[in-house]
């Protein structure tokens, strides 16, 4: 019916497959694609073969890199025995903006969801416990999203890490900084209550 | 200081440029991206240069297509002697989708807008001129939006198409098709009641 030449609506179609983007929005980026074509849409093309050829997963952290071992575990300052387990990738880039964590990271890849058939070996559990057992690690940051599926899996890893005697934290949980009490759900003002300290 | 790699850096900031996506939602897209490397990353990236190095502006309209002369140009049942002239591919698309329209196009590339210093020669107006000389035109609808600069733009292109003798006409206004008065803008009942028919 429409007139799209096929490899344009080929393009759409995938387009459409990222996050934040619609079938709608998806072609109107097209169209800008189109008109930048030789400014915007062959350099991303590229880029992005570049990075689909180059992108790996580490294969001791899980984190994506370049090669096998990404750049934080090949970084010997980082080697501060110190292990912060996160969810995913978007997580462990999101401790590295703050900048305030200066060990290892260990990605699981996920929580444990047994509904959906993901058990500790579908995640980077085991080789966790390998790493904890083999990297000197005195202790291991619990570092997962504050839901329901990220508390479960870290108590499972806390029950699991228990017999090797590394000491297990996690983060505080509480008031955000910046944050007003007004806006704030019930269950973060009574976790910031709970963990009150002295002024 | 965050740690992700230059390359995926540099591919989020190309991602980031489409509209509708900004940084934030442009790193998520290059996560998924990152996780769907070969079933989406990859396919998508030789769509974009595929799509880069074939598609060109139609020498004819100004349609986007895989060669010198678009698929719609280049039909012959579509030589209705009716061109429709509109703003942009997006708006040739829209028409498209909508399927009632049998004739040619004519692709201006943007409106007029002296502020910008976009005048009849940066647009394909004089194209457009030629084209009505030389094709055997009979009708120039104008499917231009109906904003301020479309419809200065379609004021201009009657004026100059007036010596020619060929009709023109332009998109109906009125209460589009499942539109509800009590959300439709003065404007628009405005227009509609001027154009009332008979029922």
């Amino acid at each position: 019916m429409t007139d799209i030449p096929g490899d344009i609506e080929q393009l759409i179609e995938l387009m459409a497959r990222l996050p934040g983007l619609g079938p709608r929005s998806a072609r109107r980026a097209v169209l800008v694609l189109l008109k930048k074509r030789g400014a915007l849409m062959a350099p991303l093309a590229q880029a992005m073969a570049q990075v689909a050829l180059s992108a790996r997963d580490c294969t001791t952290c899980g984190n994506i890199g370049a090669g096998d071992t990404c750049a934080i575990c090949a970084d010997p300052r980082r080697a501060t025995g110190e292990l912060c387990v996160v969810e995913d990738v978007a997580d462990l880039w999101a401790m590295e903006r703050g900048g305030a964590f200066k060990g290892r990271y260990h990605v699981l890849g996920g929580t444990l969801s047994p509904l959906d058939a993901v058990g500790p070996d579908t995640l980077r559990i085991p080789r966790l416990l390998a790493r904890v057992a083999e990297e000197g690690i005195s202790e291991v940051i619990l570092a997962l999203n504050a839901t329901v599926d990220g508390q479960t899996t870290a108590h499972y890893i806390a029950d699991v890490l228990g017999a090797s005697g590394v000491a297990i934290t996690s983060l505080a949980q509480g008031v955000p900084i910046g944050g007003e009490l007004d806006y704030l759900d019930d269950g973060t003002i009574g976790a910031a209550l709970k963990a009150r300290k002295r002024f």
